[in-house]
């Protein structure tokens, strides 16, 4: 067994190697590599499911399962980042200065990327593509059920690295599946250029909590869309109902609704049939609404608990709460959000203006569903995770946030 | 006495303020009150120098000490800071999504940035002003034996917040200068959404070790030169010298000598002239060389101990090593280097390409001093520091780098 720093030191060591590269060539190479390596993925998938098909939820189950569609799935997914473009060397700024040094400000791989993650083993060759695209190395530490699918997936990965002439190392899986290990990548001064921490708020919040390396907190949504005074109802009846219900598991899923006072008499019940009446008709989960007091006077519920408007449900609930307009709305926000993705519904200009200024959220919205805070949604033909902190990258995290940059400063002799 | 928690906790309710200032009006009340308060900010300067006046050496008061020139100078950074366009609001990208969404990414304040520094007092209103400017609340928290002198600035730029109408609370001092306040700055959570440390090697180690708000690493340098064999040796001893002797206090400053063996016979020797008995000559400091052994066979000097190729001397001692080619130089400064600036001295385009493509440092070098890697002299116009690390910021920071961004969706009913 490999130590973890052996695995760091090895791909901090291999990193230089993608420098001058064919990335995309070794990508197709990795691609094709996973479709050849099929028989032993699922073979290793079905080892992991076994040991854990009794303690397991069904969900968690179908997170975990590897199948021939998923696995061509991921040598797609491989294929699409080959072919976005090179986020490395990009010219960021250039200045001559008076004195003739020419500054050019340069993007540049960060170095060595660690990603922490959990189940889904296809996050493994997700993050190993995003990660040697963007011309760094992955050092992955998964989930302990899924070691065996990560280490055969990573197998394959490495077979295609070599098959282009490029060190493996390039590519690690963590072997210890421990919280010491996760700790350890915390604390690896020095190795790590970049800890992504993809996971429930316990992850994230031990990495707050330990890490000495630089890292970026992804994921916690409670994601709030305030109805306005001046709101198209009927567009907010389908905003609210595919924010909450599209996919409730994920972070940019709506988890609180502030409607204003002045509509909510009229506004209430209709959302109320909507969540649950048509929704238990067309055999679809109810929505359970939480409410707050006023809302509670308008409509029938769950009274909210103290704390329905600081969690992230993950589920078919909503909170329900009832504001004076547009300033408390915001005010609300700024206490109980987690800066991930909030709404505004309006057609009152200066209503959407102040609270696209005010709202401090990685992604604020006018008159959409939150849904789309994704990076496939908003352009960048990929993701690592999405960013709810402001240093570095916010938002969504494509191939350009996985680049640092360099200044190179050239002159003919100059001095100061 | 206010406690540190009420200090941010003001300061960052008061940030939103910025948002719709006259800033730069500000900026100009904020300078006309410093000028103002000259009389009370050199009494209280003068009572600080006097409590140290016995034990602290003589460079040290002197970057405490205050004249009236001082002040002015610092009322006119201010204004140089004014004058500056504006970073926030920038449209960074702007894509409109096939579902007709319309996506900015715009850039925006962080909120409450917070900076610790040591004993210059005009830090104070150099790091308020950028801070303003930038659309930040700030708060200092400067060294105990320049409060006083600290305290009378913050007073008057809080005069002059307050008759351009704003809170002066966007301008906050901590009053704790005992390590405790440090630590509580580096747990705020929630409240500082950017610390960054100015100082000496301890404090930066102390936030990557304690930090849990987001927090940038600035200022160590271990800079090196490497004279290649192709190297202009006129050139080169000028470039030395400057960077060496220049101002050897500053993290810009060189600390590491690496020179290609074929060329170290003819070039030592004209280096060690230059370095010690030319500037005796002169009446100017003298360098001590710290030799390793190859270089020690060539020209006396003192031999290099275990450290003083890892040291930040800060002073008129320069380690000097004889390597074999670019590439060692390469792997002695990726070993070596604290990732600050880095230099070649070469007329080898293909050696000046390698070494800018693998030297992982926020400022790499052809032909040109390490002195150089400044805002100002980058052209940035001003600067709060210089990160080494390689998240969010790299090199000198300015005004955007002072910045977040966030992410503005325009749509018309969009869901996913």
């Amino acid at each position: 067994m490999q130590t973890t720093k052996a695995i760091l030191e090895a791909a901090k060591q291999a990193a230089p190697a993608l420098a001058s590269a064919e990335k995309d060539k070794a990508l197709e190479a990795i691609a094709s590599s996973l479709l050849a390596s099929k028989e032993d993925i699922l073979r290793e998938n079905r080892a992991d499911i076994d040991a854990v098909r009794d303690t397991m939820s069904q969900s968690m189950l179908d997170r975990l399962t590897l199948t021939e569609d998923r696995i061509a799935g991921m040598a797609q997914g491989i294929r699409e980042v080959a072919a976005l473009p090179d986020p490395v060397g990009r010219v960021l700024s250039r200045t001559e200065r008076p004195n003739g040094l020419v500054i050019e400000k340069v993007s540049v791989p960060m170095g060595l990327i660690c990603i922490i993650y959990e189940s889904r083993p296809n996050v493994t060759s997700d993050a190993a593509a995003l990660g040697l695209k963007s011309g760094n190395a992955v050092v992955l530490r998964g989930g302990k059920e899924a070691y065996r699918s990560n280490a055969a997936i990573v197998r394959a990965i490495r077979a295609g690295l070599e098959a282009s002439g490029l060190p493996g190392a390039l590519v690690g899986l963590v072997e210890d599946t421990s919280r010491a290990s996760a700790r350890e990548l915390m604390e690896a001064e020095g190795l790590v250029d970049l800890l992504i921490p993809r996971g429930g708020a316990g992850l994230i919040r031990s990495c707050v909590e330990n890490a000495k390396v630089p890292c970026i907190q992804t994921g916690t949504g409670i994601c709030h869309i305030y109805v306005d005074e001046s709101a198209d109802l009927d567009k907010a009846l389908d905003i609210i109902e595919n924010a909450k219900t599209s996919r409730p598991s994920v972070c940019n899923a709506e988890e609180v609704l502030l409607v204003h006072a002045a509509i909510a008499p009229a506004f209430l019940p209709r959302l109320r049939t909507r969540l649950t009446e048509d929704r238990a008709a067309k055999g679809l989960p109810e929505v359970e609404l939480r409410l707050d007091r006023a809302a509670a006077a308008i409509i029938p519920g769950t009274p909210a608990g103290e704390r329905d408007f600081d969690t992230e449900f993950l589920d078919y609930i909503l909170a329900v709460g009832i504001v004076d307009g547009v300033d408390a709305a915001i005010t609300h926000i700024a206490r109980h959000s987690t800066g991930h993705s909030d709404a505004i519904l309006t057609r009152d200009g200066a209503a959407a203006e102040k609270f696209t200024r005010l709202v401090d959220s990685a992604a604020v919205y006018v008159n959409a569903s939150t849904r789309f805070t994704d990076g496939g949604e908003f352009g960048l033909g990929c993701e690592m995770g999405i960013s709810t902190q402001k240093l570095h990258a916010r938002g969504p995290m494509g191939l350009q946030e996985l680049n640092t940059y360099k200044y190179i400063v050239r002159g003919s002799g100059q001095i100061r």
